[in-house]
């Protein structure tokens, strides 16, 4: 059957999908045709229609598949140790890429909750997590109280400044910038002040 | 000539725009359409295009006629007092408003500088400005250390908290979170704890 025969390789289908993540950075959700992606990845449209069903489909497809920050074996000894890994290893691309990602969809997810869900789950939830485990460390070695009332709001905190940086800036955020929020702003409201003030 | 008898009232032109503010928060930009447009103002299709050119220019003037945030007259005597009336003043509509008119734009600002820059004149700065102020009086009333790192980064983290909550999480940001974000964090950043915590 041609159906068989025309099945695509998981090579192809990550080809595909980085297809689809690239457009989404560039023109956003709603400008993605499934020309652009067969273009781009050298498929058939007809083939894009018959193995994912259409441009939604594939787009939640494409996020699930994306590989996330591997940030789950960081383990410096102290929290700013920690949280600077994380950055220094997103790196420049990974800061920019995902914020395009995150407002090349923005417009699509206001009423689309699975693919609201997918973004989530694949770009966001997996280094929230691994902040959680950094902040229950630091806990756990007496760096932070167990009662400050910013653990529970620095993981989210960090990436909206990472998400909302291209809105509000027309430079993207940089691990230079993200340092410099790590270490004026997220560790201090946690009472870590790694930027020393002479006494007042 | 039927131009002349055609052109709009101010009164026509801002029911006009408040379709247009609606729609953006509803649908995105690139699912907005001129016909949408039309149908929710009431407007002649060709009205719109003799009176604004078309899309982009008719969604850029529509940003620039939103009335923003009024909080340049706030002044309560403490930091903490300002930013929580910044908030109140906001109110839970203006808090998911602004949310959505952000991430319906997202897609399309990736690759327009001039929607970018008149959603972040008409949005952003007014209220970035506002906090900036807050915080000058706050050092000048020693409740913040002039050489805090922070001063320059809590006003742009508000906004980004905001702005990326819709991505985060199902629940928009409302008031009390907003207030908690506040007491929680950025006011802990500025050295200022409104949350006492026990002794150690």
């Amino acid at each position: 059957m041609a159906d068989r025969r025309s099945r695509i390789t998981p090579l192809r289908a990550s080809q595909v999908y980085e297809a689809v993540l690239g457009l989404l950075r560039e023109v956003g959700y709603d400008a993605l045709t499934m020309e652009a992606v067969a273009a781009r990845s050298r498929a058939g449209k007809a083939t894009l229609y018959r193995q994912w069903g259409g441009k939604p489909q594939l787009v939640i497809a494409a996020l699930r598949h994306r590989r996330p920050l591997r940030t789950e074996a960081i383990d410096t000894g102290t929290l700013r140790g920690d949280l600077h890994a994380l950055v220094e290893q997103a790196g420049e691309d990974k800061l920019v890429h995902d914020a395009r990602l995150h407002l090349g969809v923005g417009g699509a997810i206001l009423d689309n909750t699975e693919l609201r869900r997918s973004l989530r789950e694949s770009v966001l939830e997996p280094v929230l997590a691994d902040m959680a485990a950094m902040l229950r460390r630091a806990v756990r070695r007496g760096e932070v109280r167990a009662d400050c009332p910013a653990l529970d709001l620095v993981p989210r905190t960090l990436c909206s400044l990472i998400i909302a940086r291209l809105l509000l800036s027309d430079e993207p955020m940089d691990v230079a910038e993200a340092r410099r929020h790590l270490d004026g702003l997220l560790l201090p409201a946690l009472g870590i002040h790694p930027l020393a003030l002479a006494a007042p």
